[in-house]
């Protein structure tokens, strides 16, 4: 495979990347999810590099996807949680970084609560920052697998596609990102939900604001839902979970006002019964599953690309 | 190594398996226990394959009994605890493993403290699930290595050799997978224990109930103690910790009740000095380290078998 | 690369070495750093085998590095924590280091508590033992790691060097590591640090104590930190953490009292501001990051060296 025009050695977020950028990584994802199927599914590319999975807040799920992508391309890798971890008690994240390039680690994958702090990385140190989340600003990987599988459905064309993401955007950095990565391939994004998670304000990005459900939908080749932060509810942003649920939850009622070959994306963990109901998550229309498996693909995509410009 | 005749794709108890099937389990395991002692003990059976080690309940030993195995095998493998784990919080069973299925993992190794979970997962997803012990139902790998490691020291032919499973009968999966090993292959199984924690009623399983020690021990080939739940004392069930090793404890006086060539078994971690005496645990006619060993051998057997399921 | 001359199976201190196998240790890590620069690490030596990480006391950092080294040499390896591990709990160390064996593992690395356990377990087990800290007692690859920056720095002959050990060194496994290694190989070693954490007695060592940070300083041709334990300051013999940085804390005043090419050493992580100044832990003459990269390249040649005496 070759990677002719990739010069990015970090991944900090969309906005950075150009469209021939995230063509490259998408070709790169479609050649990847093709060897997956595999029932020897290594690839030599990154034997002997290795990669740390710095991750200072909890996610299982993103986590584990970085570590089968690395593994499924050789590389070793070296998973560090934040909490509970001597390497960073009393450290600067800076000292911790600098730490683990003297372990001569080829990469540091971080999420970290902190927006910002992916950036702050790659600027401290040589080696390759890849951002697996970091607070409200971005998740890029999210974005890029959410983009892989709304054109493995529409098409490759993207122009003049519109796409609904609806529910808890005030702070989604999920949100965020596929706005940028959306925007940039000419879809046209609509953010729906309550008015308090989903400010008029956000129209400054470009992007349609819409509090009635109806309208978001009728329009829509996708629909991407957000999951419902239960541990939100205290906030005073948040409607009561039930009132949520009963304004804005996707039912197979409400699935009716879509267009009849409308996608329905969750970015996973579902609450079944709560932004989504539990017929629609396993129905045809469904993509959810598809998303996770282009989760490993797109991630592949991007570890081998930063790691083609290190030294050999 | 061939794999005539096996066709389960999953292990989910001893129950469900043929003789001719256990023989295929024992007749792999001997090979692999073989090559164990070399310095590199790795095989290439399972490369590129990845296994997911599924622990929703925590039991260190033998999750890594599986890694080890899986490794040996030169498959990847994730361990994904269930306590604490974002990838399981707030989701169903069935959605957290459609969601490693998604990953294009190959296999699932699944702990849990449901009775039935193993079972029930084997039909929702289409890769094989191994089941490392679903709550009082079934432990099946234990039986195998138990059962193995019988074999090992009393001959391949169980038809009339006496087991006695000696302790906290009530509620354990170890006893009731032994139980069914052992019944397939023709031995004579005696429960024996304090009345409360080994019911007359288990006797429409086909085996002995006992609660007088003597008796029990006296035609025994091997004798299998279980593991004393220190924190089910408080169990209306239990009797004190004293007074259990006072009346049923293994020691060095009662193990003389035995015939001089029988084998003491115990699936660990033992508690010395309550169930089993320390000198007996060191002893000569002790195989609990080989029952450890056997462990890896019996469980590299179950992975490779039901991988070979798979598509090539 | 040969292994001429090495014998001992375990590494269980810098006490027990003698000279030659100093040498040999450091001829293998110089070897081994070599390699680290490449874009595929890895090295066949240990394709095969099992290494286990036993951390009875956490120990992030020290366990990574390693995981890391075993990576390198290709071993696998399992890393099982003491605390919360159902291998553990109710059971001897003795008897989890023997059901390790039993998994058919090739070695054990260990840190625990108590000193003189890593001792008792190589006496237990006929598998190689490497302490990775016992309690008050050694950490032997520490003091492999500083000393090889220290020759790397001064010269390989180390007669006549000076090396000044600056902190909390009353209950420092490092200190007294570096203690045997330094003085074994012909350096001067002085402890500096307020009387109640260097007490006088230490002189029985054959090392200098000193109580005065500008005499312990201006000779010094290094001077190895030790960080300060937070936790420790209840204890009586430790002074407020102001009033140590007032007195003993290293800042770029006193470090004006160094010789103009003395190097400054710390084990990490660094309390930035407390023991050490954060200009100059980034200035040229620390050799902090270094340690770091050595710590990789010594562990390397020592479960290389280690494992070579298993059978083949």
């Amino acid at each position: 495979m070759t990677h002719t025009n990739w010069t990015k050695k970090d991944l900090i977020g969309i906005e950075d990347l150009s469209t021939d950028e995230l063509e490259i990584i998408f070709n790169h994802a479609a050649e990847f999810k093709a060897t997956m199927v595999r029932s020897n599914k290594k690839l030599p590319s990154l034997r002997g590099r290795t990669l740390v999975n710095l991750f200072m807040e909890p996610s299982t799920r993103t986590r584990i996807a970085f570590e089968i992508a690395a593994t499924r391309l050789s590389a070793d890798v070296i998973s560090v949680m934040g909490n509970a971890s001597s390497l960073i008690k009393g450290e600067s994240l800076r000292d911790t970084a600098l730490n683990i390039q003297a372990l001569n680690a080829d990469m540091i994958i971080m999420r970290h609560s902190a927006a910002g702090s992916a950036k702050y990385l790659s600027e401290a140190i040589g080696i390759p920052v890849i951002n697996a989340g970091d607070g409200a600003h971005e998740h890029p990987t999210q974005a890029l697998l959410d983009t892989f599988t709304i054109r493995e459905n529409l098409g490759k064309d993207l122009r003049g596609k519109n796409v609904t993401i609806l529910g808890d955007i005030l702070f989604s950095r999920v949100a965020r990102s596929n706005i940028w990565a959306l925007s940039k391939l000419g879809a046209q994004v609509t953010l729906a939900g309550p008015s308090t998670l989903v400010p008029k304000n956000f129209e400054k990005w470009g992007v349609r604001v819409c509090h009635d459900l109806r309208t978001a939908l009728a329009d829509a080749d996708a629909v991407m839902l957000l999951r419902i932060q239960h541990e939100r509810q205290s906030s005073t942003h948040f409607p009561s979970l039930s009132e949520y649920t009963s304004m804005f939850g996707l039912n197979t009622l409400r699935a009716g006002w879509l267009k009849p070959d409308a996608i329905i994306m969750h970015p996973g963990p579902i609450n079944r019964g709560v932004e989504l109901d539990s017929a629609l998550a396993d129905s045809s229309r469904s993509v959810i599953l598809d998303q996770v498996t282009n989760g490993i693909a797109v991630r592949m995509a991007v570890l081998f690309l930063c790691c083609s410009t290190l030294n050999q």
